[in-house]
């Protein structure tokens, strides 16, 4: 069997002004990065401005088990497929992070003949934007430190920092990190910390900014911590808000690359799917939309983190609504959540596979609470049997809801074109979307919106620490904005050992955290690893260019 | 008078494709980014590699004062001067890196009419060399934390790791930090640094590989620490070369953009030159030479430093060397030089710029001892006035030597036609290069050859530390290296105040280190800045994009 890298390296890739062109984009909007890699650049909107959009399809999950669902890979296969049904379509994914390449085997390029390339670039370097949000989060970083050592004419206090550093790698050593060490020369000494980029709010704010304005407007508002009067201090109160966006110029106009069947791809921005809303970037959606009939994208994580802050984050700000929503499963997942351990996934169970169901009910349920017609996606593995195949077919036709057998790991757009088709029945009904909640409510009525209409809890608990920030940003005026749930993937609830459809329990709020720029307000309810570690043997050791620049190890 | 962005932003640029035709670079050697950026594919070497060479000619400079002497100008307005005498010409200089352009106004894009373009994007991420140094050496920073953390099989002694963290920031804070604190998920405590990612060991391997192979190879030798049996441990022993190259396959390619009257400009690596050699990558001045008659470069600081590892470092691993070297002064510099305060300058005194000139005339000696014709560049300013300059052009012919006043600044290369004629005359003549010591010598015989025969000092005195450093390479058989120098730029001695020609001084060697992945031998004479600070006021705050894209405050 071929390793996805080899398929990717097989690929015949048109030139990437050529799929421009098709897709509507005139050369002179067109910024290449090499032959396959391209920015679009922003003088494009004045000419799409007053053009109809396409629809809108979310591609979203159950919540993820060890066994993998392929959400990624549905994502290209759609928009695959749909292309093969002769519709004109396009995908819109977020950017890998270079760090966890180099961990354990990852990365966000779909797989098998479900991919998006040229695969290597993608999961590198890319066109830089990663790179771009890196030094614009540390050039803050820098300018605190240094308004403190030279004065500190803002008052702030060292001990209510709360920006961080970032680094786009894997490196545990840096979570937590003492800087300014070595006498006066070198400022004050106080406590730090590393995340990887992509935690960044700078990463959330470029994928939620509409244009280089607001971008601007959003970095000036990124409360960098308090005064010793316990005011918020700004990035604008620093004044490198200007030279912020200057170092973004290019990372806000969106990617352009192609599947393996030369389906568009606008890759663009990669927020965690925690602390921020993980989807990719507004400008991207939206350019798609203006461009094609069929835009296919995905948010990270299950339906119940992802599809949720798509619709109450992302839609919001974007003034977007989805036509339709996928949720992949696969038979495999659904009977981990049925309690079957990963050695037994290949023995048939059919009752195991039932008892799973509920969380993909669970899911079902919820897209429906925004008024959004829902297709199951089943991504089909050689293990499946017929028999739950047929009984997941028959479940999800008692619950009311189209599904499909999705083959595009291993047959690309082919193997998804009867899902493609009931993906545009779908968009053809009338949608009623609403969010699940209004912005304008306080915070502790949209959390609890959130976790019981959407997690099925029974109740919300907040700590002492989280009632205190809650208090300073209802002092503060803070509180109008919508919520970012940080919670584990791996269940509905915030406890990661409950899978299936836990019912009777409570979220626990542990703390409360303003993202004044990016415009939401982080919920945590329990440790979210913001900077990865690397394993006992990274994929690092492995990745290997020859002489001749072929590359192997990755994936 | 025009700033120079604004001059820069009404260059008449051609396409960077047209540029690469003239120049004899394939379309499809040919990788765009954007219309008027480019790297040059690899896959030109075997189509150049029998191709006969141009001439090299090196601008370098008396040691460096606050009234600023135009090295950079000086070559982009050399380059441009010798395409208007039908000479088919180019220039290599070096990348600038991003930090200092939010510290004090820097870069290194030249000036006035003698500028490379796009200035601004050359000056910001360009084409994202700096981003995939910073990345690779933080995956080996990751993978050493990493290794420990996972058992230390190679036994590295934490007290003796050497390889630091980088960052493309002035960010005194980072300079010392404690990493791995938080207990046992975070790793080790220890303590590390963070240095500007031009001061990485990785930039001055980038700058002196030949080719991917060499690359790698370079890259595994790298000396991260030692262990406890006080052996080196490398980049090798930890397996990370080869995910360290691919990270640096496009930043291995040589950079084209053009200066503003449409010279080819290769603009490729940029390596300190006190702890490293401070020169462009060997690939952008080796391909410049296939393909030009003259190919104009520069070195960094002064002759002193620059020049000489110009010669003895990059030459000799490169098997290159200039056909003529100019030597760029000022006026006002050679008057501070003879003692004239910064306030003072705009005032004739012929009497303290004949003292000056003393500085002046040790880099013509040193650049003979190298068999190497020099030509003085006499960059003009409008303070100068005609005794003085006559007074210069008098004691050049004094020398022996053929100078030249040069106003490329006010006139781009028109104001240097004087100055490329002469450069052609000198070329034409016989060279008899040869290095200033030979490898084989001992670490102190090659210390001591540059000490006396270039900066003109008594003798070398070696503190504790580096005896017992040398003693250390001498046993590991890994003192066969050329020497690379850090020292201060401001005096041909190591003590910045003695300024002029100063004689009867000593050089004091603190501390010897070893570059094994580079291949050079590091000799410190002092404290040596390799993170910067930023000032009261940064260049960030007044640095700003609005939102028509329009950037102003750089320069």
């Amino acid at each position: 069997m071929k390793t996805d890298i080899q398929i990717a390296q097989e690929a015949k890739m048109k030139p990437i002004m050529e799929i421009a062109k098709d897709v509507g984009i005139n050369e002179d909007e067109v910024e290449l990065y090499g032959k396959y890699k391209a920015k679009i650049d922003l003088s494009i909107w004045d000419r799409l401005k007053d053009k109809k959009e396409g629809k809108l399809v979310l591609v979203t999950a159950i919540n993820p088990t060890p066994a993998g669902e392929g959400k990624s890979t549905t994502t290209v296969g759609l928009g695959q497929a749909l292309a093969r049904l002769g519709k004109k379509s396009a995908i819109a994914l977020r950017e890998p992070s270079l760090g966890p390449v180099f961990g354990v085997k990852g990365g966000a390029a779909g797989g098998g003949y479900a991919q998006v390339v040229p695969m290597e670039d993608i999961n590198l370097h890319f066109t830089g934007d990663m790179h771009a949000i890196t030094a614009a989060n540390n050039l803050l970083s820098a300018a605190i430190d240094n308004h403190i050592t030279q004065g500190n004419s803002l008052g702030i206090d060292m001990r209510q920092i709360v920006w961080k550093r970032v680094m786009d790698m894997n490196d545990r050593a840096l979570r937590e990190v003492v800087v300014g060490l070595g006498g006066k020369a070198n400022g004050f000494v106080r406590q730090d910390g590393f995340m990887i980029t992509v935690a960044s709010e700078i990463m959330a704010i470029l994928c939620l900014a509409t244009d280089l304005k607001d971008l601007k407007e959003r970095l000036s508002r990124i409360i960098i911590g308090y005064n010793y009067d316990d005011k918020p201090v700004t990035a604008g109160d620093l004044k490198v808000h200007g030279a912020m966006a200057l170092l973004l110029k290019d990372a806000i106009k969106p990617n352009l690359v192609q599947t393996l069947e030369n389906t568009p791809a606008f890759i663009h921005g990669g927020p965690f799917a925690n602390i921020a809303h993980g989807c990719n970037s507004i400008m991207a959606t939206k350019l798609g939309l203006k461009l094609v009939d069929y835009l296919v994208t995905e948010a990270g994580f299950g339906a119940d983190l992802g599809a949720e802050k798509f619709m109450d984050i992302k839609c919001r700000y974007a003034g977007i609504s989805p036509s339709a929503v996928v949720i992949v499963a696969t038979i495999r997942a659904l009977k981990m959540h049925g309690g079957v351990k990963k050695t037994e996934l290949a023995t048939e169970n059919v009752p195991a596979m039932e008892k799973g169901f509920d969380n993909l009910r669970k899911h079902i349920e919820n897209i429906k609470k925004f008024g959004v017609p829902a297709i199951v996606a089943i991504n089909r593995f050689v293990t499946d049997t017929d028999a739950e195949i047929a009984r997941l077919l028959e479940l999800c036709r008692m619950e009311g809801v189209e599904a499909s057998l999705c083959e595009v790991w291993e047959k690309g757009g082919e193997g998804g074109e009867e899902l493609a088709a009931k993906v545009i029945e779908a968009c053809e009904k009338e949608s009623n979307f609403k969010f699940m909640y209004d912005v304008n409510e306080s915070i502790k009525e949209k959390i609890g919106k959130i976790a019981k209409e959407i997690y099925g809890a029974k109740g919300v608990v907040y700590t002492a620490k989280a009632e205190k920030e809650i208090k300073r940003l209802e002092d503060l005026g803070l509180d109008k904005y919508p919520i970012c749930m940080a919670k584990t993937q791996y269940s509905l609830s915030d406890n990661p050992e409950l899978i299936g459809r836990p019912e009777g329990f409570d979220i626990t709020v542990k703390e409360v955290r303003v993202s004044a720029g990016a415009g939401f307000i982080v919920a945590l309810t329990g440790d979210i690893m913001v900077m990865p570690g690397l394993p006992k043997v990274p994929a690092a050791e492995k990745i290997d260019i020859d002489e001749n620049g072929v590359i192997t190890g990755l994936f």
